[in-house]
């Protein structure tokens, strides 16, 4: 905990300024079932509830709405073939600023044409010969566009930190918190609103075992990589954590771990049967480490992020359907 | 409205407090999407977020509770293939009475299990030979227990009526609101909740268009039946109205309108997709009839009770899967 942090609680508390009675104030659920077989109490923060389906919105509005109080004409501009696509789309619509989003071709019809209906421009690209990153740093550059990241950025983080400190302000103080890790955005911002309103609360982030990149580097100290992991928890492909998200993820939260994409199949499959809503791969990495105990949770209050409830319903088929 | 109603708004309030810490009070969701489609406010009751999953549990604890506070030393029997089954098992733990279940054989393992980890006994038998109401009866007679009907009850009426209730509480007065209908017992109980909380509001029960018996007999006045219809709306599969719930429903209940299989399943997709939540096909009538048009909501409050979510994963494939 120092000063030199990019972000501090203070901008949660800003941020969730700006997004009150804009975002859902999304419910927290629990199941006695659940606490029975776990022993301990667990209060799930529902994100696949939220607006656009995912936690995504909360950090996409915070950035926006900031670029559009500062009176900017520019609009903004962003990469992502997921979440945060349609997050900074239903951002641009609702703070008036034109959003432009770069995706890859072959990215899911359904997901282009999500974005598309939020009234995004979807500029498409060649995955195989064109680098995301470039290409959006250079029609922001033509266009006069604000980029947007997925996850590395102050406004992003902050904007994320106000689930896990909804969750706190209803649930009460909590023994130990479970983050899903993918670039690290998410984990900053919830560790952020821990230290802040439930101090002794453990921290855990959870990767899938594919994609452990940040796993490694908080055992290591040092930037770990991933390439275009296999894992089925698309929010958490991201290669590495970021130069804002690093160094948070590594020194405030208090451990990472890793599960496998059968155990995420395994806790979606409950989610749904038992909890009764649709949740993501991404989203149960935390359920999963509880379920598998790859953590310490027993008699302990915990905290759980659901991150997103973004699936195509064909792939319930191929996981569901023997 | 009359003195003679066999169950009145008062059992719904007393029921609630019977209630009150035990079952879930369950959120209710809105979604801006389908607001702006259907050019209405729509506010939906989550029972698909109760525990055991349906509506039903309110009902069966309000039955078997008191019963315990009687000090009844004779257990609950019931027979059930469905949401009643398991929610007077829970019922029955949570109350310390016996539960006792009468299944037909061929009833999905998953539900037999699901009813045998509540703790009741169950008792499975032929569908072909036995009538499964005569062989309760029976059961019940030998044994001294309480035959629990699944809708045809007062305790089990007044108990599905808090649900409405809690929804009128939280969203304040509606226009119109759309309940499910197989016995008519949830949509017995919604109207004494709406006619108290929300006088003006329109009460409309919405079937399968197969299994059509309630809405031809409150078009004739006269009891109608339907035989094993093949809707996939299971817990609208009852034979007919109740001796309690035929004039509850034909008197007090302002319409009644069915929609078709197609239509549940799309209203499922919907609500899955969007609103990030597992409905059965029974829970999606009153969204099917404001989807399909059914009734006239344009510019008005509409309540729509999603009565359960308890679907076997394995069915997505066959709905979704293309």
């Amino acid at each position: 905990m120092s000063a030199s942090l990019p972000v501090e609680y203070q901008d949660v508390v800003r941020a969730a300024i700006r997004l009150d009675g804009v975002a859902h104030r999304t419910p927290v659920l629990t199941s006695r079932t659940l606490d029975d077989q776990v022993a301990a109490r667990v209060f799930f923060k529902c994100e696949n509830l939220q607006r656009m389906g995912a936690f995504k919105f909360r950090g996409a509005y915070n950035a926006l709405s900031q670029l559009a109080a500062r009176g900017s004409a520019s609009g903004a501009i962003a990469y992502s073939s997921g979440n945060h696509a349609q997050a900074v789309a239903l951002a641009g619509r609702l703070t008036g600023l034109s959003a432009t989003i770069v995706m890859p071709e072959n990215a899911p019809a359904v997901k282009l044409a999500a974005t598309r209906d939020y009234g995004a421009e979807v500029i498409t690209y060649d995955p195989e010969v064109i680098v995301r990153e470039e290409l959006a740093a250079q029609l922001a550059a033509e266009r006069d566009l604000h980029l947007i990241p997925p996850f590395d950025h102050p406004h992003i983080i902050a904007g994320q930190g106000t689930a896990v400190r909804e969750l706190l302000q209803e649930a009460g103080p909590l023994d130990l918190l479970l983050v899903p890790c993918g670039g690290g955005g998410l984990l900053s911002g919830s560790v952020l609103s821990a230290r802040a309103l439930s101090p002794g609360c453990r921290v855990v982030g959870v990767e899938p075992e594919l994609g452990d990149d940040a796993t490694r580097s908080f055992r290591t100290g040092k930037l770990c990589t991933v390439k275009n992991p296999a894992t089925i928890a698309d929010g958490a492909r991201t290669s590495a954590l970021g130069e804002l998200t690093f160094p948070m993820v590594t020194q405030l939260v208090d451990d990472m771990v890793t599960v496998t994409d059968d155990a995420l199949v395994a806790a979606m499959r409950w989610t749904m049967e038992r909890m009764k809503i649709v949740v993501e791969p991404t989203a149960v990495l935390g359920l999963a480490a509880l379920m598998e105990r790859a953590v310490n949770a027993e008699g302990m209050r915990v905290g759980i992020v659901l991150s997103g409830g973004n699936v195509d319903l064909k792939q319930f088929a191929a996981w569901f359907g023997k």
